[in-house]
């Protein structure tokens, strides 16, 4: 048992249904409201999304089928690999068992395909002809990109200004697959004129794009918007990461003592978590821990409050931990952790007491992602450094107190597209940033006039 | 069996030993020379290379095992996946089975480090502390930086000074892995500064660069050359692609009518086609086709014979088709095909009427490549989309014949690196290259002063 390295599954061993923990959720996830805390219905949400995904927004159905071509789409890269990261072990002398689900092994490098696929297949099937986006690190972006050409829709990216410039190659890759690329804020919006003209050097933020997304997407009755993260229904199509662990780690027979995940809008590590926070509810001793940067401190110092998703205010009230929908965070590599909210999911379990959070700096997650790559050959992106540190720090721990520990996390891509970090992090360019306490307090000021989620329990 | 999509082997079904083809060639190879046309024995390549990879080099030993510390290093990665492009076959509407190699999933995306990790581990054996070596595309840099780093030891790449321009991250990922990266020809050796006192603005080729890193090699007594291609011992390392394939392809019980890969140097190509070549040699029916640029055709135009590995004939003279070893191609894009001559065995087999060898323009390569990544999803290495525009040819003519064929080609490496190429194709900059005949000539003139390799039979 010691010997395996990576524990593939057949694709006839692929789940075929997707996971949604709102059926085993302990308490109801607070509904979206409007600004005046009424609860929405579905029909609100119809000019940004089709009907077919709102209606998986809402569901509580334990199991939702994977219809066959979205099957078929995912297995141009899926199931990926359950591999065993021995040689870090080695190198950190501990007697952790680190196991990591590879999702680097996709077209453009991450998990975000696993429902970019599925969006363009629902969109398409609802007669949407063009999907409009937001891109933070360009990893949305070029999977959409993606899953739009395979599906055969167009596809339009407003992608966050800071990381068009530091990763242009990003562009060329959407173009690849036939998408637009744009930087945000843009001339394109009303939302993105207005930012500019008061902020012209603005770095942006996927709270911008968001806006300027949906303010197009709303205007064409073909065109849809896509989300990335942070909504119910990209949680679930991410599920059939934890699902695949699930019948791999059996195949070995071990179950995880802790499992983590980067935390930025809580996609990936929703993704790998959920199904083992369903295992805990119903009882299994397994932790849970979702890892965000210090510079967006979202689930350990932002408050649990009713915020938009976007800095216009188009989306409705979510529920979740935010650091207010105009926060625009520090300019920090990881381009897709630069979120100011929380998945509404990912934020109940955090409430729930389901799961713990750890904030990481920004150049201790470079030396852990250095230390992965001088023993594990692979680079990881910046986003999946920060769960690489906090492995890290659990494998120590387990060194430390001389007791074996199996410790699962979502490599949720690599850093072949964002080598520009690296090159900052080797010159000594690379600094920390502690969100100041003054600056947390004048973000989150926006949310003291809008409703207020119910107490918890 | 038409549902699979992709055959994986467990750690446990890899090959443990190598293949070494030169064990079955129908007549022996041609010993490499030295300029009076002698024969030349192992010592004369200790300065550049360890003894234990000089062996290697001359072995005719049909099966050599794989040590175990390059086992452990391979399964960071190994075994790679044989993939089945099925919706590229539905968009071409062929009866056409196309299976591939999918030597991409490597941490650097191609299929350099199969050998590289091999030569740091036998160099280290020998008590080497340091390597250098060469660099086209940067894909082999970048493999030998992480396997040195893997095996201890320091690495210096000399790159090719036009994909060191057009490919400025192939530096970082180098660094990344703890190797110092120059642009060649550089300013750090007599040949270096020799080339760029006549021809201040060349682009470079990989004849100079190789020339480069064997003059810095032999200099100290600690440091080596290796070599990513072209030699007996890098064809060897790369048998366990085609070796794991025909364990995979006896799954499905399928065996492939033709063979096909990208051949620069020869190592992809040789490394999937050689187990295939055996099965040829000892009476099966399968045709084995490499693909090379128009702009750089040696195994379709160039003559065989003795010739130097590099510019400045620091290499011993070896048998193979070559263009003259002063010869610098245009600057196409696929840098690791831009090489004046071919493998030695690789030139062999063709000469010996196992192989055939086709040449294609690169525009024809980056259609093929855009389809490739509009039905498969990956975006391919300009290298490999050479190989799929000849698997498309084949696919379409099995359409027209209406018949069945099984293909099977390398997937030598993912484009994500070389995304430029395709930001030129995109928008209309890029033009093929056809070698003129007059400049054949010219380039190959050097040849007829060297010795001459025996008649064929």
């Amino acid at each position: 048992m010691s010997d395996y390295v990576k524990i593939f599954l057949d694709e006839s061993e692929m789940p075929r249904q997707w996971y949604n923990i709102q059926a085993d959720l302990p308490t109801p996830l607070p509904p979206p409201v409007d600004k005046q805390g009424n609860p929405i219905g579905p029909d609100a949400l119809a000019p940004v999304f089709p009907m077919n995904l709102i209606e998986q927004e809402v569901s509580t159905e334990r199991w939702i089928d994977i219809p066959e071509p979205i099957m078929e789409a995912l297995t141009l890269w899926r199931p990926s690999p359950l591999c065993r990261a021995r040689q870090l072990e080695k190198k950190l002398d501990t007697p952790a068992i680190i196991l990591y689900k590879n999702e680097g092994v996709s077209p453009p490098g991450s998990h975000k395909p696993n429902t970019a696929v599925a969006q363009a297949y629902y969109n398409r099937e609802f007669g949407i002809k063009r999907l409009v986006t937001e891109t933070g690190a360009g990893q949305w972006g070029s999977a959409l990109a993606m899953g739009c050409r395979i599906m055969g829709l167009e596809c339009k990216v407003y992608m966050v200004r800071i990381s068009f410039d530091q990763k242009p190659f990003r562009k060329i890759m959407m173009q690849v697959w036939g998408a637009e690329c744009v930087p945000s804020p843009s001339e394109n919006t009303r939302t993105g004129r207005a930012i500019l003209a008061e902020t012209p050097d603005t770095p942006g933020s996927l709270g911008i794009a968001i806006s300027e997304a949906i303010e197009e997407a709303v205007t064409d009755d073909k065109t849809r918007y896509a989300l990335g993260s942070v909504l119910n229904h990209v949680l679930l199509h991410q599920s059939i990461i934890g699902l695949e662990a699930q019948k791999q780690l059996e195949k070995i027979n071990l179950y995880p003592d802790v499992v983590i995940g980067c935390a930025g809008g809580g996609s990936n590590f929703a993704g790998l978590a959920f199904p083992f926070v369903r295992d805990k509810i119903h009882g299994r001793d397994v932790r849970i821990l979702a890892v965000e940067p210090t510079a967006c401190p979202t689930l350990t110092r932002a408050p649990y409050a009713y915020d938009s998703g976007d800095v216009a205010m188009m989306t409705p009230l979510l529920a979740m931990y935010t650091l207010g929908h105009g926060f625009v965070p520090a300019p920090v590599h990881a381009g897709g952790l630069r979120y100011h909210g929380m998945a509404p999911l990912v934020s109940h379990v955090q409430r729930e007491g389901l799961s713990e959070a750890l904030a990481l700096d920004q150049v201790e997650c470079y030396q852990a992602a250095m230390q992965w790559a001088h023993t594990e050959g692979f680079i990881p992106a910046p986003e999946t450094s920060h769960a690489i540190a906090a492995v890290i720090r659990e494998a120590n721990q387990a060194r430390e107190e001389g007791k074996q520990r199996v410790i699962l996390f979502n490599w949720s891509g690599h850093g072949l597209m964002d080598l520009s970090g690296y090159d900052n992090f080797l010159n000594g360019h690379l600094t920390d940033y502690h969100l100041p306490d003054d600056e947390l307090q004048r973000s989150t000021a926006v949310l003291d006039n809008l409703p207020k989620p119910p107490p918890r329990g």
